[in-house]
C-alpha cells in the first residue's frame, strides 16, 4: 500500500515509488509469462526461506494473480528456524495462500549421505520442493535466485573451467530438473540484482527475516560475493551487468548448439543401454570440432549424470582415439568410463558391468547337440537350423557364390553326423576357407577378421567332432567345404527373428 | 647446443631438458601445420622484438626449417632501441636469417592520430610487418603472443563485456586481418606459457634483449598480469590452464554457429552497399534468438568494421524493432546507425548518406513532358511508355482484368494530350480507383500503400494539367479509369531495362 503524504517532496517521492514498482510488475510479468512459461491458472510451488530474494518473488508472484502454494523447509541448523518458519506462515496467510511446511534434520542427512552441509540443504530442499508440488499438481516450483546469484554461479563455472553449459549461468526455466521430468523450476528474479529485491522489500514494508546468504551459500561463494566481485568492479564497475548480458548472449548460442547436437545424436547414436552409450563413428568424424565435442560430452553426461564437470582432456582423447585407427582397441576415459571400438561404433561404456550383445549370435558354456536336421535356439532370438541338402549339384553351385556369411554349405563324409555347437575352447584352431594346408590359431583368427573382442568368448562354433567346420558370420573350414566331388552336404543357416 | 656433463646428476637433468626440447619442438611442429596452416616452402615473415618470446618463437621455427624473415621495428621510444635492433639483426644473422629493419616515430604517430601509445605502437607495427610481408611474398606474419597473453586478452574481454567471439580469444590463424586479406597472421605461441618460453630460452642459450610486456602492454593489460591474475589463481591455482581450455571449446563452439551464420547470411542479406545492410524480415525471423543476434552484429560490424564492442542492447532493440509492427519505421541504433523497415527489408543504415533507390522508380524535380505516342527515361533504367489503343473494347476488358500496378489505361476526353512527369508536390491531392467523389491527400495515400518514405518524394506521378492521373506502381486515378463508355483511351507502362 502506498501513502500519498501531503508534502510535495514526498509525494515526488512516492510518485517516483509508484513508476519503479509498476516498471518492475509489468517487467516480471513478462518474464513470468516468456521466459518461465507459466500460466496463471495452474498453481505454483514457491520456496520461501524468508530472506528478502524469496519474500520479494512472493509478493511480486501473488500481486500478478498468480495461484501459489508457499513452502518453507525448516532446516533446523539455527535457533531461529521455528521463529523464521512462523513468520514465513504469516506472510502467506496474510494473503491468504496455502503454507506447507517441512521439518529436515539435515545435519543428519549430511552426516548420513557424506555431503557437506550445504549440499544436504540443497539436496533436502529441491526434494521437499517437488516432492510437494508433485502432490499438489503445480506446474512448477519457483525458486529466488536473483543476478547477483547468477553472477557468482558464472564466476564460480569459470574458476573451476567451463564452457558455454557453465558461461551461460542458470536459465529462467529449467525442463527437466534433476529433481522431476514433469515440473519445471524456475528462476524468475534472476535479471534482478539483489540491491533492486532490498529496494522493493523495503518500498513494499516487507520484513525479511534473515539474510539466506548466511544459510545456504558456501564459504566458498560467500568470498566470491565478498571479494572476488568488488575486486573486479574495480576493473570494471558495470562487471555483473556486463556478465548478465554475456549469460543472455551465450544462453542463445549454446540453445542453437544444442538443437544441433540434437539432430545430430538422433543420427549418430547407435544404442543407449545402461552400461554405454554407441556413437557412429563415420557420422561423428563427420561433423565440425564443436559439434564432435558435445556429442561425446553428451554421452559422457548420460552415463555419469550427477557429474559436475567432465573432464575436457577427457573429451579431447575420446577424439584423438577416433582419428588414430592404429591405437588400441579400448582405452580409460574418467570416472569409470572407458572408450572401445568395434568396427563402425564407438562405445562410451562404463568399465563395470556388460554392454549387450543382442546384436551378435552368443551362447553360453554348455554345448548344444543338433541333429540333422534340426534347429536349437540360441540367445537373443538368434536359431541355428541344420538340414540335409537334395539337390547336390545345385548346392555346390550355391556354395561357389555364396556372399551370405550366416549360411553355409558342408560336405558330409559319414552320413547322419551329429553337429556339436559350442563356445570357443583354450588351444581351438581352425583351417579357413581357402587357406590349404594351413591351421591357425582361432584366437589369431578372431583378431584378423576384427570380430568385436567382447562377442568372441561366447560365439557360437560348429563342430564335427574337434573339427570346426564352421564359424557363423565368417568363414567355414577348408576342410569341409564343397568341392565337385562332393556327394553330400548338409545347408546351415544361423538366422535371427 | 646441449652439453651432457661427467657428472651423473647433471647428465639426468640434461637428458630430461632434451626430451622436453624435443616435446615441444613436436608439439610446435604440428601447431605449425595443423592450425597455423603453415607450409614450409614459403617465406614467413616473423616479427621480431627481441623479447623472450619472440626470440623463442624465432628459434623453434628456424630449426623446424621454415624460411624465416626477420622483420624488427625501432619504435624509437626507448634508449636501448638501437642497441635492440642490433642483438635481434646477430641473432638473425647467426642463421642466415635475412633481417628486416624500419624505423619509426611512434609518438609523432600517436600525436598525429590522437592515438595511445600503445594503440599508434600496434598500429604502425603491423602495417610495417603485413607491408614487408607482401613486398617478400611471405605466406604468413608470425607474432609471438604466448598462452599468458591469451589468458590476459579473454579477461579483458570478459571484464569489458563480451560474447564467445571476445571469450574465445586470439586465434593460431587469422584471416583475413585488418591489415590484409591476402596474407594470414598466425600466433604459434598461442597454448604455451610465458615460464615455459622462460625455459626454453635458458635451455637454448637465447639471450632476450628486454621483456617486451614493459614496452608494448598498457598499463591496464600490466594490472591484470601482475594483480588480477595472481587474485584469481588464489581462488583456483588451475584458473589459467581452465581458461586456456575453455577459449579452445569455445573457439569449436564459435566456429560451428558462424558457418551456420554465413549459410542463413546468403538468404538473409538482401543489399548490401556503404551506407546500409538491408536484411529479409522474415527470414531473420525465423532463425533462433542466437543466429538473430549473429545476423545483426555482423551487419553491424559490415558497416562499422573498426568497432571493439557492439553494444548489446542496440542488438536487442533491434530485435525488438522487427518484433513489434506498431512501431515507428525508423529507430536510432548506435554509432551513427539506424534501423529502417521498409516491407519486407530491414536496412541497418547509416545516418549519413543515401540509401540506394535504384529498385525504384524515380525522378528529379524537372517535370518532364510525354507527347503520345511517346517514351521517357528516369532515373535508374526505368522508363515510361505512352501509346494510344487502338481496339478501345479489348483495352477496356483488359483494364478491368489488370493485375499488373506498372500497367495503366487511362481514358481520354479531349484528343492529344500531353502528360506531364512530375514528383510529388505540397498540396496533391489524389481520387484512387474505387473511391467514388473521394479526394484524398496525396501523402496520405503514400502512407495508406506503405510506399518506403524515403522514395515518397521524387516518385513520378503521370499528371494531365492539374489532375493526377497514375501513380505508376500503385493506382490509378478513379475519375480517368476507362468505363463501358470510354471511347478513346491511352495505354502507360513503367518498366525496367
Amino acid at each position: 500500500v502506498i501513502i500519498i503524504k501531503a508534502n510535495n517532496l514526498s509525494i515526488f517521492i512516492e510518485f517516483h515509488a509508484i513508476i519503479e514498482f509498476v516498471t518492475t510488475l509489468s517487467h516480471l510479468s513478462h518474464i513470468l509469462q516468456q521466459d518461465c512459461q507459466l500460466v496463471s491458472t495452474r498453481p505454483v510451488l514457491i520456496g520461501v526461506s524468508g530472506g528478502p530474494d524469496s519474500l520479494c518473488l512472493l509478493d511480486i508472484m501473488w500481486r500478478l494473480g498468480y495461484p501459489l502454494l508457499v513452502a518453507h523447509l525448516n532446516h533446523g541448523l539455527r535457533d531461529e528456524a521455528d521463529k523464521d518458519a512462523m513468520a514465513v506462515r504469516g506472510v502467506a496467510h496474510a494473503r491468504g495462500l496455502p503454507f506447507i511446511l517441512e521439518q529436515a534434520d539435515i545435519a543428519a542427512y549430511a552426516r548420513g549421505h557424506a555431503f557437506s552441509i550445504e549440499e544436504a540443504a540443497r539436496m533436502v530442499r529441491y526434494q521437499f520442493l517437488f516432492e510437494q508440488a508433485r502432490q499438489h499438481q503445480a506446474q512448477a516450483v519457483a525458486v529466488a535466485h536473483t543476478a547477483d546469484d547468477q553472477v557468482e554461479t558464472i564466476l564460480m563455472h569459470l574458476l573451476r573451467g567451463t564452457g558455454i553449459s557453465g558461461l551461460k549461468g542458470m536459465s529462467y526455466r529449467m525442463h527437466p530438473t534433476p529433481w522431476s521430468h514433469e515440473i519445471a523450476l524456475v528462476r524468475p528474479l534472476l535479471g534482478i540484482f539483489r540491491d533492486e529485491v532490498l529496494s522493493y522489500c523495503n518500498e513494499q514494508n516487507l520484513h525479511p527475516v534473515f539474510d539466506r546468504s548466511n544459510l545456504d551459500t558456501t564459504f566458498y561463494r560467500n568470498r566470491i560475493r565478498g571479494e572476488l566481485i568488488p575486486t573486479l568492479e574495480k576493473y570494471n564497475s558495470g562487471i555483473k551487468s556486463n556478465m548478465l548480458r554475456m549469460a543472455q548472449t551465450l544462453a542463445s548460442d549454446d540453445h542453437v548448439l544444442e538443437v544441433l547436437t540434437n539432430e545430430v545424436w538422433q543420427d549418430c547414436c547407435l544404442e543407449h543401454v545402461a552400461t554405454g552409450v554407441a556413437l557412429t563413428i563415420n557420422i561423428l568424424s563427420a561433423q565440425p570440432l564443436g559439434i564432435q565435442r558435445r556429442l561425446v560430452r553428451r554421452a559422457i553426461s548420460i552415463l555419469r549424470p550427477g557429474l559436475r564437470d567432465i573432464d575436457f582432456s577427457a573429451v579431447e582423447r575420446t577424439l584423438l582415439f577416433l582419428k588414430e585407427p592404429t591405437r588400441s582397441e579400448q582405452l580409460d576415459l574418467t570416472n569409470g568410463l572407458r572408450l572401445l571400438r568395434e568396427g563402425e561404433k564407438l562405445w562410451i561404456a562404463s568399465w563395470e558391468g556388460d554392454l549387450p550383445t543382442g546384436a551378435w549370435p552368443q551362447i553360453d558354456h554348455t554345448p548344444h547337440q543338433l541333429t540333422i536336421p534340426g534347429c536349437i535356439d540360441l540367445h537373443g532370438k538368434w536359431h541355428l537350423r541344420a538340414t540335409y541338402v537334395e539337390d547336390i549339384q545345385k548346392a555346390i553351385a550355391q556354395a561357389a557364390d555364396n556372399a551370405d556369411p550366416f549360411q553355409a554349405w558342408i560336405d558330409i563324409r559319414n552320413p547322419l553326423p551329429s553337429l556339436l555347437i559350442r563356445p570357443p575352447i583354450p588351444g581351438d584352431r581352425f583351417q579357413p576357407l581357402g587357406m590349404n594346408g594351413h591351421r591357425v590359431k582361432l584366437s589369431d583368427f578372431f583378431v584378423n577378421i576384427k570380430m568385436p573382442r567382447r562377442v568372441r568368448k561366447n560365439w557360437p562354433l560348429v563342430c564335427l567332432g574337434n573339427d570346426i567346420v564352421w564359424i557363423p558370420g565368417y568363414r567355414i573350414s577348408h576342410l569341409h567345404r564343397l568341392t565337385v566331388s562332393s556327394t553330400q552336404a548338409m545347408f546351415l543357416q544361423l538366422f535371427k527373428d
